[in-house]
């Protein structure tokens, strides 16, 4: 496959991850987190996240999200979700079957949770029948691409808190957040009200590895066993500790995710006024979400790999990376024009 | 840490494999396992396994057993295996939380489970209180470094099957195992009987990765969306896939853990006659178990990085690895000598 | 509490079971099942739901829900059911937790679930991200005291089995759905398609018990490990066998069944015309579910106790039961006509 | 069956707790533990076991076990007893599935659990691998008939407390270990520093409910969602409360228990001297074990039910309950003695 525009992670790891790996394979190195690579990462973590944070390691975006839920419920809570989540959507259940909890979902037109949404959703505390409401979590980006800004989170964390319940960030592409905003991740996480946050690397030029952000600091007194039994602990844990040192240090992954969101806004730009194209979503990272004539499409995904979003609308999705380049656009934009002649 | 005898985790990867990963970090590629690599991996290990053999990839270790686990058991089963099992021991209770299950274990003086440990808990068929017995889970090489012979896998493979049961194999060390016997992994896996194999990568020579082998055709059918809800499912799955390549491939697999046996043997016989030295299991792979007197363990711990297995006895376990040096071997004889004097 | 229109297990035993009770205290018996009365109980079964249904008693409503649905799932699978569901509202997350499953809700008007609202939602079959739909899950009379045809239950049931999917009855009140369409137990069940039913006593007269009742016999092998696994094995098996035995024999059940029925109707009948009183359901079963003014309900409640259904609309439930007397009927319209005034 | 010395489940309930029923089967009730007899019952619990115990009502010795150990775990937890507890025999996994916990046991010669048993279990707290022991759990009396005497208890909660662990009693017999020992329930149980207590009604003289007393405060926290979750609460709540009123006041608990205690030693005495008969277990309880002749044994139970314990030394097992009568047991052991020639 020369080009994709079916999911950032259908490009490979930045040169530099991989250049990590490779100055990280030499001598021993303790395992299971006791590794230096391990210590020097915590570090970098705290600098960006604040001094209370702490970081565990994860194999996957799922098993990331899991390992917060799990931190921060019991199995007869409600976890609230907007109906587009991952955690709803993308992973086959793990959330309700790890955590045990009940998750409520609520319909938004662009994959952002409103305080409006979770309101109705804040009932039956104390009573024995229900599920009882305890983590708000949001996607940061959202599956559809748009982003919180910190004033939005911090409405959420406030509601959140005031219920005595936690707010959870699955930061699978933060980045894309932060560059968009123009803002460090700490004043859209840590500021802004976040207890625990998934922070994702694979998508923006990791090989793999997702990283729990506990920045709560209470949450995190039983973290290690509950990563272990979850499966979810590395042996070798100096490989992915190096990618993340590769990826935080020097600013890789806002290089990397400004790169994905721009291409995906000089694409959005490109197709905008064609007859026939509805730009369904704001571009605000590396996502551009889109209906087309499905004579069209037919035509277009022949050359190009991309996925539909809602087989009902026709709605198409249109992923960038760190790695797409201006020309593969350029073709994409010049075959769709082609294809809706 | 310049050497370890502590685990064969704490070496790095073997060059090769981290070449295979910079060799596939090009172009795009599907992700979750529809990537090329992956069914290039898939017909390898149809060829090494046999032709109904069927492997998913897995994170770690802990991962590839319980998700082997939930394709051989209903939560109301029991799973019989060796009290020193890694699934018993060290895996953090992920078996009993995943499975539901009960996991019985029989005491064992080397490690090797034997019909005799299992006849007496072949009990309770059929009585709506007990668990049922379903599966036999044995590691090749055993925890203690012992390695089964295929005789003794598939006479528990026949137990096994005679009560319709499943035979799994935690293969983490297979390649060791194999290596020792001087026999292809298929004698002592598919022809022995073994239904569901762990087959091990990091330990010998990789990143990270770890392979699930159903060699019973008729486990494989749901096993994707277990693998998914499990949170073992890869996203950029190609870097796995590659590994594996590189591994299998050309025999590295097999020169990787012969050499680890080899520095494991040849360490053991500059010890052995030592006065004060006590080696305590028959050394059948990369592991020498040995009791040393407690002078003599804190003079050498303090030059050189190992565990103790053992509070109560003071048994040490001296792990070997691909990357071994005899060098460093010769430096630790020499400096157990000097510490028991 | 002298009378309550809250709920129908407000109300006590009828006397034919608690002297069925009384009967059945004589001499011993076998626990767990095993007793005399649980054999006469399975005959009792077979002759009104078929010779192949299965009945296994369970402790009460939610346990028999959760026990149906883990003999029809694994845990990556998905169960459809209405928003109003007993298993979605009322249950505390009990079948995600034990089942593993994703619960997936349809927004019905009236509490029943129909094959437009369940069609969108069968989707993603194969797709190993997603949960996979594999129950559909319906309350006859649903929680709202409407009730599904013969020929509802049956489309439903033919778009499961379409589908490899399973349909799921919590019959809570079964027999309330019986005697208002009029029909045979089995006319609603085994010969509509329902391939697994919850089988309630509990809210119609008996003091505790429910009875899971598998219609399709393959589902049933395994079943008593479920169950004692699960925490719903009796261990005087006797006494709920005995209570069943009062229950469905001499036609109780319906005698009860349709008491309450009567009731519920007269009480929606002298108050449909009241100025200020919106009956919000129709009136198919025991329940009468009605919007009248705050002033008026405060006064009633002060005299008769029932619960606020929605706090948003200030709909209100008044449930009849087997015991509900018609001057108690007369008192409650009574005192609501002079709430209103 | 006329008789049966095969379980204290095998008799009826009392007259006294069947006429509570009856009693109680008047007016209206709120369900769900909101009832007055649960209100009352309430009471009476604090009366014995200290102000600060909360009891909640449970169906079956099960789910009252597996309630208290959801209290008291987390599933990186691990749960120790005696090889012989019920939790670890008789229960069909469902501790381990419902806790997520590993059970981890002692050989024992009597069932009691000691110090010397549990010490060497007491390890890896704080190593991330390894399931952190959190209870101790015993059975009083336990599944062998024997009795702790409150100082037993004492050291086993000493030894708990010590390592911030929690100390559980499966109190299903309580009742007889309180009568051997002649001492006030809360001499074994809260004074001796039991944290979690399920205390059975079922085996003693109800027709069916356990109860979960709470007598660590903290622990009642959240138990409401804990039991519904774990479908282990009452709809018509009066029914199990009534029961339990009867059952505890005016010591019908006591009277039942100490006359099967009563009998049960009658038994011993009137066969401990009989050629070929070894009784292999302390009399402190309503059980007898013993080992007889394979051809007495076979005679015997032609004549009345009983189990064989323990296949391999053909071990039996004779309970007595509260309804064994002296004639009973007269005709039983002229029957042994006769099978015995």
């Amino acid at each position: 496959m020369k080009t994709s525009f079916g999911s950032d992670n259908h490009s490979g790891a930045h040169p530099f991850v991989l250049k990590a790996l490779a100055d990280a394979n030499r001598d021993y190195q303790l395992s299971y987190g006791e590794d230096d690579y391990s210590s020097r990462a915590g570090e970098v973590f705290r600098s960006i996240f604040g001094e209370h944070a702490q970081a565990f390691f994860a194999f996957n975006g799922t098993g990331a999200n899991v390992l917060c839920l799990q931190a921060l419920t019991q199995p007869y809570h409600a976890i609230i979700c907007a109906e587009t989540a991952h955690i709803n959507q993308d992973e086959c259940g793990a959330p309700e079957r790890f955590t045990g909890c009940k998750v409520i979902t609520a319909h938004t037109e662009d994959g952002k949770l409103r305080p409006e949404h979770v309101r109705p959703l804040l009932r039956s505390f104390g009573f024995q029948h229900h599920s009882q409401p305890k983590v708000i979590s949001i996607s940061q980006v959202t599956e559809l691409g748009t982003a919180y800004t910190p004033e939005e989170i911090q409405a959420l964390a406030d509601l959140a808190h005031e219920h005595s319940m936690y707010l959870h960030m699955d930061g699978s592409r933060l980045a894309n957040a932060a560059a968009y905003l123009d803002l460090p991740l700490k004043a859209i996480t840590t500021r802004a009200g976040v207890d625990a946050l998934s922070f994702g690397g694979t998508k923006n030029g990791m090989l793999m590895g997702e990283a729990v952000v506990l920045l709560n600091p209470h949450l995190a007194e039983n973290f290690l066993y509950i990563r272990k039994q979850s499966m979810q602990l590395y042996s070798k844990s100096r490989y992915v500790a190096a990618q993340y040192l590769a990826y935080l240090n020097h600013g890789l992954w806002l290089e990397n995710a400004r790169h994905a969101n721009n291409m995906a806004r000089y694409l959005a730009s490109g197709v905008r006024k064609l007859p026939g194209v509805t730009i369904t979503q704001k571009v605000e990272s590396n996502a551009v979400f889109a209906i087309i004539p499905e004579y069209a499409r037919k035509k277009l995904v022949e050359k190009h790999f991309f996925y539909i979003w809602n087989e009902t609308t026709g709605e198409v999705r249109w992923m960038c990376s760190f790695n797409t380049r201006k020309t593969h656009v350029d073709a994409f934009i010049n075959d769709l024009k082609k294809s809706l002649t």
